[in-house]
Parts: C-alpha cells; sequence; structure tokens
C-alpha cells in the first residue's frame, strides 16, 4: 500500500499530478531578474535587500479623513487588495472549513503557524508534500508566522542572545529556534509571505526590558535576512518596543534602514486593550515606509481592525472568526450573538439579513442553535463560514470606503450599529 | 433582535425567502389528483391505500445474473435511482457535511431520525421551520425512520401492546411512542417517505417472542396507515420476523396485502453477522411485492450493500461512511485504511487513486493523517466527503452493471478487489 516517494515527485519536486497554479519551489529559484513570472505576469527585478520583487506594493489612494491606505499587494501566487484580513489555518488546515470554502467567503491570503507546524508535522515532510500551497491544497498566497509569538508565550523556555529554547509540547525533547531556524522552517514551508523572528515583548514590562529586547529583534532581523534563502518569499520584519513610543519608533526607522519588502507591527494582541493598540498603532505606523505593506499581527475583533485601518495599517489575521464560531459567537452587523442562547431557539431569520453567505441563504438562527445544542459538528462549519465572511465583507466595504474617501463616516457607522447590539 | 415569528411566515407556513425547490407543506395537503406536480411534472392520483401517488416507483430492469433490480422512485421532491444510499443526518445535520457537500457526493435522499429530532429540537418547531427539507436546507428527498429502532435499543424502556414508554435521555420524562404518535411526529416533520412504527425484535430472540411481536407490528402498521396524514409522504411498512423464515414471509405476505408504496426490512444490522443478514433477505424479499420499493433498514458496509443488491434491495442507510470517517477509516477499492496509522505519514498519494471525490482531488493520505493528527475537525470532512462519495460511487457502478445485466461479476471483481485490502 505504501509506494516511495520519489515514485510520486519528480525531479523538481513536483507532484506527478500539480495542482493548478501550483509553481513548484525549485522553479522559482531560478526565475531571471528582469522577466516575467509565468502564471501572473509580473516582472521580477532584484530588490535593494537583496530579494526579489516578486512582490510588488501599489498603494493606490490614501483616505482623507485618516490614516487610512487603499493599497494592492501582487504576489507570485495572486493580487492581495489591502487592508486585507488573512483566516488562520494554525495547522496548515482552517478550522472547520475546506479551502474552498475559504476561498468562497473572499479570502485571498491565509496564514499558518510556524512553530505549530515545526511541531507537527515537521517541515520536512510539508516541503516533501511539495509545499504548504501544496500539502493544504490552497492554491492563494500564504504567510507563515516567525514561530516567536507562541514560543515566548511558552510557560518554559530559555531566551538566549541567540535565539529561544524550549521543549517539544508531547515528546519532551529540548528545541532551540533563533533567526536562522525560522528562516529554515519557513523556507521549508514555503509560504509566499514569511516572518522575520522577533522577541515578542509581554505585556506589561518595563520600558529596560523593552530597550534591550529591540536590541536584539533588530539583530536577529539582521540575521533573517542575512539567512534567507528563497527569493519566492517576501520576508517581513517585525516592529518591537512594547507601549513605548521611542522604542517602537527607534525599532520601527532601523528596521526601515534594512529595507525589507514588508513591515509588521508585533507586540500587540497581548493583553493591552483597544485603547493602547490604537496608540500603539498610532506612534509606530508614520515611522514605517509609505511604499510597503503594514501588517498588525494577531488582530482582532471587527473594531480593532477598523480603529486600525484608520491608523494606515493594511494586513490583519486573528483566530477569532473561527474560534468564536465554535463556541456559537457569530458576527452581525448589530453587533455579536451567542447562539446558544434560549432566545434563538424559535428564531427563523439567518443569522445577518445583510449576508449572503452560504450560511445566512440556507440556514436559520434556530437551525444553528440546534446545530449547537445537538453538539453537531456543521455548527462550527456554517458558523465559520459566516464569521469568516463577515470579515471579508467588512474588509471589502472598508476598501471601498477609503477608494471613495469616506473611511471615517463608514468607521463610524459601522460601530455604531454594531454597538447597539445585544452581545 | 427577536422577531415574532409570524413575521418571517406567510399564511402557508412558506418562510418569506423561499428556498428554490422548496414547497410549503400546506400547498401540497390541496393537489387534486390527477394533476401534475408543479415543480416535478409527476401525475397524482389516488392510491389503493388512500394516499396519493406522488410516489411512483419503476422497476427498470431485472439483472439475469441475480436478484439485482434497477429501478427509479419518482417523489414530489426529485427521481432517486435505484438501488440508492442514503446518508444519515440523525439529528437534521449530516455529520461534518454541508448540504451542498451532500449533494457534491452524488447523495439523492437522505435519512433524519425521528427518535432523534423528537427529543431534540422536538417535531413542532420543525414544522414551524417550515418542515425538515426548508429547517435542514436539504432539497431533495428525506426519509424518516419511525423512531422503533431507537426506542427498542434503550437499555429502560417498557414495551406494552399500545407502545413504548420511555424516559427522555436528559429531562427523564417519560415519553410514549405508538404508530399513533410515531406518524404524527413524523408527519410534523414533513420527510418524503416516512416508516410505520414497528418493534424491533432483539438478536437473537425466541421463535415464540418473534412471533407474537409480529403480530404487534402488523396491527401497529395498520394503526400508522390510519393515522397518517399527508398524501405528500409515502408510509413505508417494516417487515420484522427476526432470523425465521416462515415468520417474516408471514409478516411480508400481511403487509403487502395492506397495500403500502413501499417495503421495508428490519430488525437487520443488530448483530447477526453478514451470513445472517444474507439469509434474512434472501427469504424475505421474494414476498416483497415487485413493484414497490425494497429497503433494508440500517446497512450497512460496502459488501453487505452488495450482497443485498444481489438478493432484491433498491434502498440503504448507514451511518457507517460518516461514523468511520470520524475516527480515520477510509474506504477504497482496494480495501478499507486506517489513515492514523504511522504509514500514512509520508504517503503523498490520495486517499484513493480512482476516485474524483474534492478529498481525493486535493489532499495526501499524509495531509489527511496531519489532520487527525492535529485533531482537526477538517479531517472528519474530508473523510466524510470520501466516505459518502465512495458509497454512492459503488452504488452508481452498481446501477450501470445492473442495467447491463452483469450485476453479479461486477459485485465478486469489486469484492475480490475490496478484500486484498490492509485495514
Amino acid at each position: 500500500m505504501v509506494e516511495s516517494e520519489s515514485a510520486h515527485f519528480d525531479k523538481k519536486g513536483k507532484t506527478k499530478t500539480p495542482r493548478q497554479g501550483t509553481v513548484a519551489p525549485d522553479r522559482l529559484f531560478c526565475y531571471k531578474e528582469n522577466t516575467a513570472h509565468p502564471a501572473t505576469g509580473i516582472l521580477f527585478h532584484q530588490c535593494p535587500s537583496g530579494s526579489a520583487a516578486m512582490f510588488q506594493y501599489t498603494l493606490i489612494n490614501k483616505d482623507p479623513s485618516c490614516q487610512a491606505r487603499r493599497g494592492r499587494l501582487e504576489t507570485p501566487r495572486g493580487v492581495i487588495e489591502t487592508p486585507t484580513f488573512m483566516p488562520v489555518g494554525t495547522h496548515a488546515a482552517m478550522k472547520a472549513m475546506t479551502p474552498a470554502q475559504v476561498e468562497e467567503t473572499g479570502s485571498r491570503i491565509i496564514l499558518a503557524n510556524t512553530y505549530h507546524l515545526h511541531l507537527k508535522p515537521g517541515e520536512e515532510l510539508v516541503r516533501k508534500a511539495g509545499g504548504l500551497h501544496s500539502f493544504m491544497a490552497w492554491q492563494g498566497p500564504i504567510l507563515t508566522d516567525s514561530g516567536g509569538f507562541q514560543v515566548f508565550s511558552l510557560p518554559k523556555k530559555k531566551i538566549t542572545e541567540d535565539g529561544v529554547f524550549f521543549r517539544h509540547e508531547v515528546t519532551g525533547e529540548e528545541i532551540f529556534i533563533g533567526p536562522k531556524e525560522a528562516m529554515a522552517i519557513q523556507n521549508a514551508l514555503g509560504a509566499d509571505i514569511i516572518m522575520a523572528f522577533d522577541e515578542c515583548i509581554p505585556f506589561p514590562a518595563t520600558a529596560d526590558y523593552a530597550a534591550r529586547s529591540i536590541r536584539k529583534t533588530l539583530r536577529w532581523a539582521e540575521a533573517c535576512l542575512q539567512s534567507h534563502q528563497r527569493r519566492d518569499q517576501a520576508l517581513f520584519a517585525i516592529v518591537q518596543g512594547g507601549i513605548y513610543p521611542d522604542l517602537r519608533r527607534n525599532c520601527a526607522e532601523e528596521l526601515t534602514a534594512m529595507d525589507f519588502p514588508g513591515y509588521a507591527i508585533g507586540g500587540v494582541s497581548v493583553g493591552e486593550g483597544l485603547e493602547l493598540l490604537k496608540q500603539v498603532v498610532e506612534y509606530t505606523a508614520p515611522f514605517l515606509p509609505e511604499n510597503k505593506p503594514r501588517y498588525l499581527m494577531g488582530v482582532g475583533l471587527p473594531e480593532d481592525i477598523l480603529e486600525s485601518v484608520a491608523r494606515g495599517i493594511d494586513m490583519f489575521d486573528c483566530v477569532i472568526p473561527t474560534r468564536y464560531a465554535r463556541s456559537a459567537t457569530l458576527f452581525t452587523r448589530v453587533g455579536r450573538i451567542r447562539l446558544t442562547k434560549r432566545n434563538y431557539r424559535r428564531d427563523f431569520y439567518p443569522v445577518d439579513h445583510s449576508c449572503d453567505c452560504y450560511c445566512c441563504r440556507n440556514f436559520t438562527r434556530a437551525y444553528l442553535h440546534h446545530l449547537y445544542n445537538a453538539n453537531e459538528i456543521l455548527s462550527a462549519i456554517l458558523a465559520a463560514i459566516h464569521n469568516v465572511h463577515f470579515y471579508q465583507t467588512l474588509m471589502k466595504e472598508s476598501r471601498e470606503a477609503i477608494e471613495q474617501g469616506r473611511f471615517r463616516s463608514f468607521k463610524e457607522e459601522f460601530l455604531a450599529g454594531y454597538n447597539r447590539a445585544e452581545s
């Protein structure tokens, strides 16, 4: 029954039955500069930082009413209109959705977690499978985080100047991840956008700790640039600095000097709350280059996203829409509803009247209430479809509002309706 | 947030935004005899038994090599080519699949469980939702069992001449179900095919017990006929009799005299094994009318189905494809495979080479192994899609083989390949 792997892969690491749009990693290594990508037609040229510009960010327009930006990020695997939301498929799988269903929500780029994939099934297996896209059958762009956030969240770890030692959660084996290791793992996984290895500063942290920490993050960013191997992957840097404006600025400026193709704001969504989050974005974003995409890591609720779009952020990721789906919390225009509540038992309306997702087109709140009550897996499936679709609709309407220069009023109107709700 | 139900339904019990193909129950009551159904064009005429023949079974051909029958069952909600397999959506939800995904597997009719729906959410709620089809957004035919099988499987129950007393599994409330109650519940649920209330004889049972039991089943069948209210639902009778040929014959003949639009063989899949199952079908089927569909309840594994098709059965239902999916057992042409086994970790082939389901077109065994290992819901989704698709392909090929008069050799070839496998 078990055939050899060599029988299944040709010499280029391509599976015998390549998925549509899949480009084998080996092929991408040998693209010549100033030639067009065969699938997308995008021109490759040498970036100052040394990585090929298969990734092109275009700032389309800025909203005059706030700092919101409408942009476009071209990648070898498709165009991402920004601001954009990336649903999270931690183990190279969206929770309770097939890739086809994820695509139907309007999602164009998804996130997978380096830490989890390193432990299970291991990046070598993913590489042998032809990379993440082939492994999980998602042909659009993928972003992998650096693993830093997860590693620094572990209760037991040892941070050194070179990286972090921790233990495998199942086998107990000691594992080390530093910038070089994070790059090697992400190179093997093969996502389109990969993240530099950073120290995620806990909240709260002293200014002194944060100042020392960003020196490490900056040194590691430089090390990541040097060890990153694949020109078909864009390496984004992560700005740290906690809640200290001068440290955020300093970190942003030093990273900008290294000329990464994109920048993230990290160390948020660690318990600081919406007010501090808004402040951090407000005093960090102005020091990020205008001609590069800006990604706010791990954010967030709809209100967090809208406030951050208004402050100049282009990319978001969060587990909330799929996680809330499993615990019966669904997003609507008039706020979140918890479908296990008894008052939904006989509610024959769709989850959200204004929504045209598969769930709202076909099912009622009463049916979903019943599914949760009967502990049916279909509850998580339908709710995930709805919640991710809700997020993507929010992003689509945000993009339209920015194009029309009315993002601020769009945001205020949306939040007025959204905050009217019961929760 | 909670709107009144009256605002959502018009006077005919139709939802304001009717799903495509949905016919409100009230509408169906007033169809005139000898008029055509508006959606299907099928003529209604009075059956001898008093129920409208919105359901027409046509025997297309019999296989000369065995007793296999190729037929067609026309229903108000679509045509069912037989032999057919009905996947089971116990709580009005297929486990881990959306209705769209169920349809994509080639399934044309599904089963829901009266006992479970009576307890949760209750048939009145389903009726208010516009019936099962509207509630669960499945527009094809649905069959509900009578609840008998589940009630008689309960450890604590009291069987009387009129029905069964048992306790609600959560509230402890005493519940009674007899033929009249089973009809009322199924009339409210609104499936296209409903089942008479029968006593499911346990295995093993003495001839004496079985003989007394079938008298009850026959009396109850008569009572069901009398209390069945909806002419848009076909009421099928269930033949009992345990493993006693004379009792099975007697029960079949007496039920045939009552002229039901379809007949089931019940009391199987209760631990008797494939050899006894084959025997029961073999000595019961010949006493069922040739011009009515024959349904073998709760069966089964692919080998059980093929052996029963060869003995003249037209309809099957079973939880196996979706249940096995959740425990990592997948069906292939060369037998069942258990994807949690370590040898699938690096197996980059699809689950089944010859399969064209969504799972096999896009994913590898290695990916599914990883999903099970990471406890991802997507494992159950993809495996359910594959397993149900596998069953439907088996039925499709069976129908083609019968049409061509080669079912016996088809069955033998299939089983030769299927039994070659590791398990």
